[in-house]
């Protein structure tokens, strides 16, 4: 992505792997800071995926298959390299998608390394798709309402749900994008608003419980999100305050797309409910940077994804088209 | 209310007007700090109000009383203090209310203290009503879902929503209360929790996003709001965040409850659409407390509240009963 640092213009993607090293910008400090974290092990990888130095499904799958060449550099076990990495995250599905593609081509007698870059490769060229193929549903002046990060720092360049509005820009499109700031990690407010602002896309940040009232004062007229797991019905796992998104437009007839590459597509769960939904430490919600703001002795409870129901989703804006949930599964066969 | 500091238990009022200085908690400073503020001039009662040291509509609403009783204690003149009252915030109707109640009754003879202290006295028996009313719609083992903070520091003392759950817990029944934590002010996290935890009340701190994903997951049997502002229809004003809640539960079949005395009833509005809605600083959702959280240039759109329309309110808990949005007509006789 585009990166402006005083009068330096630089492209840098989310996440690479060169000279033995992982490489991905650390979206802990952003957008106070912009620094690019190298990794040199396998755990080190695992950390940053962990601790959220890198995030967003795909991004976080292809952050794992360039893990698995790291590991192979080393000469280390990939098995074990990639049992590590497979118990970092639990609820986005591009991370085992990633890391089945490296140890299949593997088994067919290619290295990590060639399978990690054409994951990394494959995974900028669906994005680029979805945003072409996203592009149409943005009309000139459209106020465009998304949720989380799901930009070029949710991938490794381009984006998912923010790739149709980069495109419709490129095109000269007016539009403005609501960008609900995403409690607790103000994923919102830290990084799409930052990744809006290198390309000038004119945008205003609200409160997540915002939505609802600017849908009722007709300010939005369509809803895109990514995902971070998509079962073969359409049920899609995303950022928790994603389904109320749903439900509110269904409630106000906007239309609401989820936007993803099909590596997020995981066709062996028949429905949401068996989508594993991570539960995050309490001090996410308890403390706001390094500032407690609760009571010293309140609990929390921190669900990191909430699960939208195939029904509440116009469309999915994939590599391979805008699907209906019905055409979804008639494409995975099941 | 009941306050524990350290071993010392005190019982405070939210606001009181005495020794010629309008006394009133700093909502500003909990839940780190416990202040009291000594406020001995009209315009430091109108800033106190501005910048939020005292919110919640029925609190405002004494404030501004005690704020009139304290301009004729020293001699001022009552319209232009009044004058000066009504333009601190826009939206929640006990303030007017309030201004109106004791001008009246200094037109009547009365004098400003006595109509003050009788407005507040009035007010903590309103709230204690409330929560006799509403307290049989908790049910031992009830997981309640409110939102913002409309408890005792919301009023002069005991609360609108949080007076049932009080009541309830008095009653010995086991309840937990999720706490939405309310940006951009956190009046959830901040208030709601501290008050909860004075009274020893279980409860959890969630996302203003996770609410739709609780219900989903048949965690929230009923949700209870407070309201700044309810239109002669019933349609209300409360916080932003409120109006989700209302469509979210109604999606799940959750009974969904606005607690509040007539003070916040407007009987001149016709319906929600013409209630003023405030509009705050984007401060307030680009930085959180002192530390910038935004980009540099990003922008901010802050509603301080939303509308719910009456359809979506299974009843207003006041002190004259339990009402469904028609039964509030008719007591208002429009």
């Amino acid at each position: 992505m585009r990166v402006s640092a005083g009068d330096r213009t630089v492209d840098v993607p989310t996440v690479s792997f060169r000279d033995g090293a992982v490489r991905l910008i650390d979206q802990r400090r952003l957008p106070r800071r912009f620094e690019v974290l190298e990794l040199r092990t396998v755990e080190e990888v695992a950390r940053a995926i962990e601790d959220m130095a890198v995030r967003g499904a795909p991004a976080i799958g292809a952050t794992a298959a360039y893990g698995l060449a790291l590991a192979e550099s080393r000469g280390e076990d990939l098995a074990e390299a990639a049992d590590r990495l497979r118990r970092t995250r639990p609820t986005g599905h591009d991370l085992f998608a990633a890391i089945d593609f490296v140890l299949q081509a593997v088994g067919r007698g290619e290295t990590a390394a060639q399978a990690a870059e054409a994951f990394g490769r494959d995974s900028v060229e669906r994005c680029r798709k979805i945003g072409e193929l996203g592009e149409p549903l943005i009309r000139d002046g459209a106020r465009v309402l998304t949720h989380c990060n799901a930009g070029a720092l949710a991938t490794v360049d381009v984006g998912t749900a923010i790739a149709p509005v980069r495109a419709a820009h490129g095109k000269g499109k007016q539009l403005v994008v609501y960008v609900s700031e995403t409690r607790p990690r103000l994923q919102g407010t830290r990084l799409t608003a930052w990744e809006l602002l290198q390309e000038g896309i004119d945008h205003r940040i609200v409160a997540d419980g915002a939505a609802g009232s600017l849908m009722q004062r007709g300010l939005v007229d369509v809803v895109i999100v990514g995902a971070d797991r998509i079962a073969a019905n359409g049920d899609t796992a995303n950022k928790i305050g994603t389904y109320e998104k749903a439900v509110l437009a269904r409630e106000h007839g906007i239309p609401f797309y989820v936007a993803a590459p099909f590596t997020t597509v995981d066709p062996t769960l028949a429905s949401g409910r068996d989508i594993p939904i991570e539960e995050r430490g309490e001090g996410e919600l308890l403390s706001v940077g390094d500032e407690l703001v609760s009571p010293e002795g309140s609990r929390a409870l921190n669900p990191a994804f909430d699960v939208t129901p195939a029904h509440l989703i116009t469309g999915f804006i994939t590599e391979r088209g805008i699907l209906t949930p019905e055409q979804l599964r008639d494409q995975l066969g099941v």
